[in-house]
């Protein structure tokens, strides 16, 4: 929570979420305390989210202290997972490595918790089933989370949305500023409910352009294209009403 | 929310808080939806912290929507604010442009705000005093964040720390897993409770190796010296005593 470190797992995972027709409603940030780590989680699961994704402070040292929280949170006992245990000892053989008695405390998790196996590191992720939510947490290591949530997640999303597509579009728009799209955005908010459009004033060498998003997600490819096909054509008469230019970019990943 | 826009804003403020001596509690990412918006801010409010920022929303579009979800969460009324008009109004005479009725919303605040200079764009930003809480938004781009920042938001910072200095050190230690670094952490956790120690678990090329972080905040700077240099000595001998190596190392800024 100092900076130092940018959040590209919350993106990583929002995207991966996204692209797969899932609406991902809030990420959370919080340091090493155990009491705002409970509290975050606490209020999380008080939304009843079908999936909560938790990364980080799984591994063996003091600060890493999400199981413990988890367990606090849900009003369950932290205990030693003989299958956790079980995985960690085939990792650390694949690795080569001692299972040292400070690295044990990853087995412990809280009761009725399924490990999850870890085909990168050491330490294994947990999965909780709570009510309606799926709580899902995974190490804070990119490499280890985005293999785990290959592995262990994406299978999972699939059945959560039941055959959705997501589809997406990218704009440029030059000679128009973002207050002159106001209108014509307020309209298609209300014509189109389920296409998402959203605009991003930038410059470059001092000149002002916007960046135009659209995106929808939908039951059928076919559905998909027809909405973000009507909101594109749209906007794109819209600037061109105002003397400006639209053109279809694709954007450079951050 | 969707993942496609790395949350830069957040880690930076986060940064500019920390080097400055204050400790960050959470960070909360919330997409445009006014019912998401409003819950983050009452949950925040709520947890009645000094200073409260926020980034986004502040622009002419209708999924620009903090003013009214900060007015909504304080049950006050959003009106016509003269001075941000005024603020406006200047700004669109710097760029050369007119002042559109739709960007005419950029000035309506929740009643009893105090509208903040934009140096860089044209959407105010908005300080209101709630509680022991200073809430302060500032807009989404990047450019204007940090300007406006740099010109509001950081004299407040040295009244809020009153003179606390911050001071850190990073170094690379190779041939030590972090389990076997768990006991010592723990240690000078007890014995050091005003300085901050974290590791993290890296690997290049193939080869395994920890950074580690130590920071701490303290009244002066001999202070703040006196406390790292306990803690980073710990640390270089018990690295040594396991055949590791320790070094000071720079990291580059993500």
């Amino acid at each position: 929570m100092d900076g130092r470190v940018l959040n590209t797992n919350g993106q990583w995972m929002a995207r991966a979420c996204t692209v797969r027709g899932l609406t991902v409603r809030r990420i959370t940030i919080v340091g090493d305390r155990l009491e705002d780590i409970k509290a975050a989680l606490e209020e999380a699961l008080a939304r009843e989210p079908d999936l909560l994704l938790i990364t980080g402070g799984l591994g063996p040292t003091p600060d890493d202290m999400t199981a413990r929280a988890l367990a606090e949170a849900l009003g369950r006992r932290l205990a030693l997972n003989e299958e956790a245990l079980e995985m960690m000892k085939r990792a650390y053989k694949r690795l080569g490595l001692p299972l040292s008695p400070a690295a044990e405390k990853m087995a412990y998790l809280p009761e009725g918790a399924t490990p999850l196996e870890n085909p990168v590191g050491t330490a294994p992720g947990i999965l909780i089933e709570h009510g309606r939510t799926r709580l899902i947490a995974l190490p804070g290591v990119p490499e280890e989370m985005e293999a785990m949530f290959r592995e262990h997640v994406e299978p999972l999303l699939a059945r959560l949305v039941g055959g959705l597509v997501h589809y997406e579009a990218y704009f440029l728009a030059h000679g128009v500023r973002e207050a002159a799209m106001a209108k014509i955005l307020e309209e298609l908010r209300t014509k189109y409910p389920g296409v998402y459009v959203k605009t991003h004033p930038k410059a470059r060498e001092g000149r002002y352009y916007l960046e135009i998003y659209v995106a929808t997600v939908a039951r059928s490819a076919s559905e998909a294209r027809k909405n973000l096909e009507a909101v594109i054509t749209a906007l794109a008469e819209h600037v061109a009403s105002l003397g400006g230019s639209f053109l279809p970019y694709k954007p450079e990943r951050e």
